[in-house]
């Protein structure tokens, strides 16, 4: 057995459940390794802490499996593991058609994501450790879902860090990659090959749920759509109309093969525009809608940009707040990482002091109930949903 | 008209919607006014503020009610209040059998409660100046609603501060107080005359709803169950088992007689404790749950018992999660205005890391729809609901 010993600093983080030990807090190791290998972890005075994998070419030196002494890693345990987060999923989700199987860190598997859209599941390995998993875990799923395929979406930077190559394609089977899967009721087309990260955001599921109440025979303005997903929604929850805007042709042409997969066309329209821009020229003609969706990419990937991000989400919020009707609702989303629940809130607050709209709350939401947030780890909590009524 | 100058100082919290003018921040009054009477704000520039009602008796001195200056109070005032408020609840609730009609503030109907159960109402008029609308607020309430009764529950001590007497009684019609009403499809009694606040706290009926999948099944502890809410709900979801512990013999009475009401006396036994000694108990002799729901009565109603307050709550959920079996779930609350939705999960966070169990956050919840939130008044928000699942 290989024995990381921890320096003799402040092990808060660690001992409240934190799976990442950073390369700067190791003190130093005992015996042989290879990357990727498994490796105890220890504090300086030499008590277990927990087991995990390791990678020296990581900062995030080592992820924990377990903080069991007894529990190997093994076969055993990811069949266990994979069970365990495929059982709270049965138990919590009204529909498995498609959702987030395995949510990394969350669900104990350390940067494991798996999706799964109708038959099809789609996998990220993301780090060293995880990776020499991947045929086991593969075997695995195709135990206990009996997926029709298996796809492989590692075709991310983040890979680099641990010194991966950035890859995708086929795990199992061979398949149409173009697939159609159901949310909420809605049916979607996902391009499980070159759609972003896994094909589809899975994360607004319920959010996309929660709009129902809010939509009914309304006027939408949907920013931001990507490939429509609030859109079809809200027509499917009976609005009015809805107007689809998204900056890039082709997430609105996989939007319009939503919208039609539906049946809704007759009472969609889509503008190819930059969302901040049409906000402003709205203000500008007085434009009203009932309802306003504002579903951003993250405005900030790092630290470094968060004030501009901030400056971003107050000015799509504040324009939206200026050209909803009375009483009209303002469904808000934030994906940013470096933007903490509390600090939305606070732009949405700034937003509506300025705009001198009397501004009620009406839910605070957060990511699916398939995307665990681990307490110990700020990182698992990253989405926010503020549904708002604007008078 | 009679126009309160307000003093030159920074006024944003007022002139972001925070409908209170404390007594310090008027400069001086122009006009007479009667107590309880309709006057104008301004700020020392002499620009329009809003316009609401005065008592120079309440450190509140001024409610505002409106902000457009060509919107005058009057009976054409309230009815469009209360209508928009109704309309309100219309579309976002699920059932109106039972639900809270006007939340004060935040229905910008500044010290009025109006709560629906099943053909009878309750009102509280808890300012001078709503009092005086008070038979006013009635008619439009039978117009609107058409109960079968309507009941004043103003014997609460905050009326003292407005130079309020107590009192309760019928405002209308005279009917049996104990009243028979249904939320999330769950039958339950409400003392109408003598229940807490207006009989019922329907600020938990989603929370209630919510617990749904995790009980399915399992053993539940509900602690400081109060007239079993909770209990009835978790039976209701098919609980394998619920024990329902509250200190107070008389709410435990009233358990007993919700879950017969809904023919579920035979899974549910009932403890008559302190759930204090009894979480401490259970942990002394290794009993175990699957799902712990934690309601207990605010733990501080100001600001200088905050830390005791914490110390309950850490106290009692560090037991809970002691007492879970190995991937159940908490359900813990707080209604305590002084504790932030922020410090309450810091609360929850320290229980973990202390108790050393690993702790996912499955939902953070907060009070029903039909309790909106102000955005300008964090006095408005004070229920937290988390759903977490310890390992």
């Amino acid at each position: 057995m290989t024995d990381v010993i921890l320096r003799n600093e402040n092990l808060r983080r660690i001992l409240s459940g934190h799976p990442w030990i950073y390369k700067t807090e190791i003190d130093h190791i005992e015996g042989n390794y290879e990357p990727g290998g498994i490796v105890d972890v220890y504090d300086h005075k030499k008590n277990f802490i927990g087991r995990g994998y390791i990678n020296l070419k990581s900062m995030i030196t080592v992820r924990l499996l377990t903080y069991e002494k007894d529990e190997l890693i093994n076969e055993d345990f990811f069949k266990k593991r994979i069970l365990r987060a495929w059982e709270y999923r049965k138990r919590i989700m009204d529909n498995l058609n498609s959702c987030r199987v395995i949510f990394g860190e969350a669900d104990f598997l350390p940067a494991l994501i798996v999706d799964k859209f109708g038959d099809y599941l789609v996998v990220q390995t993301l780090s060293l450790g995880m990776e020499k998993y991947k045929t086991l875990i593969v075997n695995i799923l195709l135990e206990l879902l009996k997926p029709k395929g298996i796809y492989e979406r590692n075709d991310v930077s983040v890979r680099m860090l641990e010194g991966l190559p950035e890859t995708k394609g086929f795990l199992y089977g061979n398949f149409d990659t173009i697939q159609q899967f159901e949310e909420n009721g809605v049916k979607f087309w996902v391009d499980i090959e070159n759609g972003q990260k896994t094909g589809y955001f899975l994360d607004q599921k319920e959010n996309r749920a929660a709009i129902k109440k809010y939509v009914k025979d309304a006027d939408v303005l949907d920013c931001f759509s990507h490939t429509g997903s609030f859109s079809v929604h809200a027509l499917h929850y009976g609005a009015k109309s809805v107007e689809t805007v998204d900056i890039s042709e082709s997430a609105l042409d996989m939007a319009k093969k939503n919208v039609a997969l539906n049946g809704y066309l007759d009472r969609c329209h889509f503008t190819c525009e930059n969302a901040f821009d049409l906000l402003k020229k709205y203000d500008e003609e007085n434009k009203q809608f009932d309802v306003i969706i504002l579903d951003p990419p993250a405005f900030t990937k790092n630290r470094e940009t968060v004030k501009d991000a901030i400056r971003g989400y107050k000015e799509i919020n504040l324009r939206a707040m200026k050209i909803l009707k009375k009483g009209g609702f303002l469904i808000t989303c934030s994906c940013s990482q470096h933007i903490s629940p509390d600090a939305f809130l606070n732009i949405i607050k700034e937003a509506a002091h300025d705009t001198r709209k009397n501004t009620r709350l009406i839910e605070k939401r957060t990511q699916s109930k398939d995307h665990p947030i681990l307490l110990a780890s700020s990182e698992t909590e990253y989405l926010k949903c503020l549904i708002l009524q604007v008078f």
